[in-house]
């Protein structure tokens, strides 16, 4: 009998659950797709499923009284259960794993069983993030009376990233605060770091120890990572997602006194703070109301990308400060991998989909050794990774299809001894 | 009779006045020295006195009652003109310019006149940078009293980053609030940063509109600069002298959340703030409170260097901290030269003296092509210009003693017409 996986990614208005079974051989560390659902709008009701087995799919059915991430898992808990399609799943009980992203998960180098204790761990060092670990908390809350039978684990998105080294990671502030604070860089999008890694391994048939990739995970949230020999040497996010990259409503890095010659009410509670979450004005304003919706309304980087092609200023201005502001990350990694490099990755949905900002950003490091194959570049394909470089480039460039939702699954697969002797 | 400047460079504990006459020859530019005066340890009582003209010179004489930048300006005006080894500047009369360096200059792209209306709009776009601006301004301020007869001109540190295109001085946050608050990228050490393009099309004997420099001017305050055609196109620090590079009390770029999860009192008033000077918590602490001196308990990046050199973890990090953040911007100004670099200058107390920072950041950066001759760079000796590129080396690395009051004088020879126009 497979055993059946639920990866399960919660965010500020969806909750998207992927169903895996492990693989027949024992010899494949490939976990099969089963059925992917995803319940959307739970801010702006009604709540919507979305939902693909095989060749069955729902789009779009309005939901009733779905109103939290809670809600939503339950709600496609029962859906899964109840659909005759997917006899692998017929009860609660079939479950034997589910893997939960967590955006913020301070010093923890890797996955963790969820229990009391670690859930009372990840509450606290929410506090660092309320705004990203939000979503996957309640969810994380209530698994455990969800489902008894199940082994219930949490994944980081800051786990890749303690490898990075002392001098790279450090704020130089006051250290007593820092450490008292647990104030330090600790990077995220680390889930899709590791699936990039393994697949660029696979891609390029080489050792993932032996790996260099400057790694570009571009989405409404985006961030760069430097790779060195597989593992994390530095990442542009740090002590929360906000540092770094600009994203769809994110500012990213700014002068650190900037907001508060924005607002005199900076460091007041924002409007959504609750007891357990405490979260600043400034905070507020510069993750949800910034980034390119700020400057062209739209969070779409597709729309963006289509004004600036044709000649629009505000949408041209948009697109022209986040080239500029990723090649401010491109090129300093480069040089942490001394010109040592297996690939330049785009991923992550505008890394995916988005081939003019790809055409910019490697034109603005093509003093390194960096071109594209245009037609390539203009039209990918649809592989896990494709080779976007033009012939007789000196470095390669890659489009790799990152699958958070399957690099968790992998992973249980991977520490099932781990999580059987715990 | 050749016509007297003063330069003024006003800090937050001193005052430091060069005393210049114009070249007797009209077809030279370059500003003859007489003198130079500083009055230091203004917040440090009793104040003292360094002065030098010729051979005579004065070490450490201590001062009463002079507590403020005004006061130790009027002991300085007092002093060279009853220096009687200084004819030139017999009375206050003899001066026919002043200059002074004025940190922030908001959009001003030269520098201005000082009368009443210059002087408002100074103080008013000063609430942007009040720590940074206001040991200038209160000597702005008497000097018309003072010195009715003379033309005072402020030069800005912000005036040479008026070049800076939209893409890279826009900040990704709420464009009418960004409008209405002149919020955006500024960059400052300006008037290093000319000195240096002057001084390297001197030595490569090349027109400065055809240079491309990858600029350090790394003192207790630390930038970088990306200079494109003689003018900058990047800059490390941004709205405030805060961001960029960490320097002797100043954290540099943070997470922008970092400040509320330091303290709960980010956004109250300092204990600095006065009825003209609003300045938060935060800002202090990043100003004034961090930066190598909250790793290390110093300031002095000579010890810094030298417990590097011996193995103290402490210094250690502290020194890898700001080699790494150096080459996080010397990389993607490369870049954005694509490649085509006249030369990395190392400029500021430490660009010129700090012999192991310089190999380390080319060391970082060697896969671009750089490479140092260590016995040079050991000993750069004592020229405004000093080559310490390893022969054969792909791109030249120079160190520039850079001179702010010279520039300032410099700047009044060049613009003499500008200003007898007005």
């Amino acid at each position: 009998m497979p055993e059946i996986i639920l990866s399960i990614n919660a965010g500020s208005s969806s909750v998207k659950i992927s169903v895996y079974a492990s693989p027949p051989s024992p010899s494949s560390s490939t976990p099969h797709l089963l059925a992917e659902a995803v319940v959307e709008g739970l801010t702006a009701p009604p709540a919507k499923l979305n939902y693909e087995r095989g060749d069955q799919k729902i789009k779009n059915q309005e939901l009733k009284d779905i109103n939290t991430q809670e809600d939503g898992f339950k709600y496609i808990l029962d859906h899964l259960t109840k659909d005759e399609g997917l006899p692998e799943l017929a009860k609660r009980e079939d479950i034997k794993f589910t893997c939960h992203r967590v955006v913020h998960g301070g010093d923890y180098p890797k996955s963790q069983i969820i229990d009391s204790e670690t859930y009372h761990h990840i509450e606290a060092l929410s506090d660092l993030a309320p705004l990203h670990n939000g979503p996957a908390l309640s969810i994380v809350k209530a698994v455990s009376t969800l489902l008894p039978h199940a082994t219930n684990i949490a994944y980081f998105d800051s786990s890749f990233h303690t490898s990075i080294p002392a001098h790279i990671h450090t704020y130089p502030i006051d250290q007593t605060i820092a450490k008292k604070n647990k104030l330090r860089k600790y990077g995220f999008h680390g889930i899709s770091y590791s699936f990039i890694v393994h697949a660029v391994g696979d891609f390029l048939q080489k050792p993932q120890d032996s790996l260099n990739i400057v790694a570009l995970h571009l989405g409404s949230g985006a961030s760069a990572c430097c790779i060195k020999a597989g593992k994390s040497l530095d990442t542009s996010m740090g002590l929360t997602p906000l540092a770094g990259l600009p994203g769809a409503t994110r500012s990213g890095s700014i002068d650190p006194s900037l907001m508060f010659h924005f607002t005199h009410s900076a460091g007041q509670p924002s409007h959504a703070s609750t007891e357990h979450l405490h979260i600043t004005r400034a905070e507020e304003i510069l993750n949800k109301n910034s980034g390119w919706k700020s400057l062209t309304g739209t969070t779409d980087f597709g729309a963006i990308s289509k004004g600036w092609g044709e000649g629009d200023e505000t949408m041209g201005l948009a697109f022209d400060i986040f080239v500029d502001r990723i090649t401010n990350y491109v090129a300093p990694y480069f040089t942490k991998l001394d010109g040592k490099v297996d690939a330049l990755v785009f991923a992550g949905g505008i890394g995916e989909r988005g081939s003019q900002l790809r055409k910019a950003v490697v034109e603005g490091v093509r003093c390194l050794g960096f071109e594209l194959d245009e037609g390539k570049n203009a039209n990918p394909g649809g592989e896990v990774v494709t080779d976007i470089s033009k012939e007789g480039a000196r470095y390669k460039t890659l489009v790799v299809k990152t699958d958070e939702q399957l690099e968790m699954a992998r992973g249980v697969l991977e520490d099932k001894e781990r999580f059987v002797a715990q």
